[in-house]
């Protein structure tokens, strides 16, 4: 049987050797893990954006995969470290509202408080847990530690960012993303415009555009229109073909998104 | 038997998750591939930069690996999807000129056009290809899957760039790369300035330099000159020992340059 | 047995195709190698850096791990390429003061000259002995060849940047890393600190900065007050919790750091 796949995501960057320290911490425990980026350049302690490429790209991995999650703004404070096992996958991490947008989703999931030093580094430092805390229990759950050997059960921590609000007559929703093609994906999910307004059309409001209609791929509408899709995340976004949406509209992030029926 | 190396080579970016969606796609398929980045950071739809590090970097693998290469600006359009068997390595990507340089040099080449969806993702969107065809595709081939079991023959594109073009007086072509260190690399190759001025003295000309010797290597020029060397990629590039030529001399991407006679 | 992890460190950048050539020479070699990258975007041809980053992740990795290290001004010339045996880690790359602040610790070291090229490329360029020679190498490093195999004994070059200077009154340093978060690193060891002021107070000066106490982590400080600290690197370093000290105090690479006792 082959040893698991550890995925990284981190707010580290790439100029730096925090990353691979994780990677040498991983591998001194499980030489044989398979180590595969999401990505390092999170913003500096940007855990939203961490939590969306998390939410975005985890099903891509086949099950039994372990993510490991290191945006960590509390690193040194008291802020509990997590596993969580859900669909199949678990999930290594600071519990700082980063697993927010896996969790939403499902009720189905367990998790555990990092409390067990027996799986941790001999000598933990008090700035960098990433490498002596989070890869190492990730290394052991590789090895097929069951999680709960880790810690006692616990209940992570919902952000508030994590989930649209429904009222009835809109959506209210955000712009949790702006991608690297400058389309600026929202925490609207494709499930939830569908229930709004199953069928009939709608508007997308957000700073001071109105969008009157909701296409499926980009090469739908001429290049240089503004236009809301539902691309490759499930997510309503903001998107102009062959442009970049959210420098030309003046989007960014936390900027508020309403949907309408018209 | 080892499972096949599988590089990845697309304009992604680093900071989203679009590159990991490909890696997850590939290890459903083949748990076992052994995956190697080339490069994400080819600029948002260029194609002639992605076909040039693909040339200039393919033949550095052992023979079977498996090359995916997704820059795509056509994706949801009617373009072709490709795989390309070639000097015992395979290609998978986009019909768009990307495998332009890779097949210029040789006429023993077999290409099927990605036609049958038993070797894709189950649900394929209008905007990802790469997760949803190309990486699949990938994982089969490494799995030992026969390219023609992908869909029928078929006959690549060819770009117009691809090749520098000689008249009997001059070599005319154009810089198709600016590196990391601001080298200036164009698509004339060391054979066909062998070819045309076997053992004479040439000029090179372009953006009105007149560079008038040939070096083999950086050091071979004093610091802050600029010069002409054919480096590790077999190909003419303008240069400056310790310096950025390309800023330094005003040169871009798409600038002719002429190789004549002294 | 597992077939030894390598290291990748080089000022290469990502957008080329360089550090994916040297991993096809590696894996053409030694087909099961494991590549792990520690950063490929040193500072071009800064040394130092590279020197940094070496020392501060070289320890995080399992006994036996091979570090292939390519910053190489001297390309070309006639500087010699180094194999190092130091506390069961191999080290690879050019004799340039890279491997410094790895020898600095210790006397338990051997060094050979990299002059067999039996085990290079079979044709050697100029401009890339990464690829051409020391990728091959650690190629066969990883197949278990014995260092001494590569070429005779030899004594590597130490860099005058390595270590502080202790006088009785004061240890004189410099700055020599700024890393991602903008914490400006300095070669001052918390040994030395310990073996300089016992149990005493000192004042660290740097820029017109006078610090009067080093704290253990970010957290201890209030947000926004220039502090100094012992980090995970066990350096000491100039930071800011929640900012970025280098910019905010205008530190660089190189500026002088006094150590007092107070």
């Amino acid at each position: 049987m082959l040893t698991p796949i550890i995925t990284l995501l981190t707010d580290f960057g790439l100029e730096d050797s925090y990353v691979a320290s994780m990677k040498g911490a991983i591998l001194t425990v499980c030489p044989e893990a398979r180590l595969i980026d999401i990505s390092h350049l999170v913003a500096p302690q940007d855990v939203r954006a961490g939590a969306f490429l998390l939410a975005t790209v985890y099903h891509d991995f086949p099950s039994g995969t372990i993510h490991l999650v290191v945006i960590d703004p509390g690193v040194g404070s008291a802020r509990r470290g997590l596993v969580i096992e859900l669909d199949r996958h678990l999930f290594v991490g600071p519990d700082n509202g980063l697993f927010s947008l896996v969790l939403r989703d499902t009720s189905a999931w367990e998790a555990f408080s990092l409390e067990n030093p027996a799986f941790w580094r001999p000598t933990v430092s008090k700035t960098f847990h990433g490498r002596d805390i989070f890869a190492p229990v990730a290394g052991h759950l590789a090895l097929g530690l069951a999680p709960r050997a880790l810690g006692p059960p616990c209940t992570p921590q919902m952000a508030s960012w994590a989930s649209a609000v429904e009222t009835g007559e809109e959506i209210r929703g955000e712009i949790i993303h702006i991608d690297n093609f400058g389309n600026a994906v929202t925490n609207v999910s494709s499930e939830m415009i569908e229930r709004f307004a199953p069928g009939s059309p709608i508007a997308v409001r957000t700073g001071g555009l109105s969008i009157s209609r909701v296409f499926d791929t980009y090469g739908d509408q001429e290049p240089g229109v503004v236009m809301a899709l539902v691309g490759s995340s499930r997510r309503l976004e903001i998107a102009i073909n062959q442009g970049r949406a959210a420098e030309i509209c003046g989007l960014h992030c936390g900027d508020p998104v309403s949907i309408v029926r018209t």
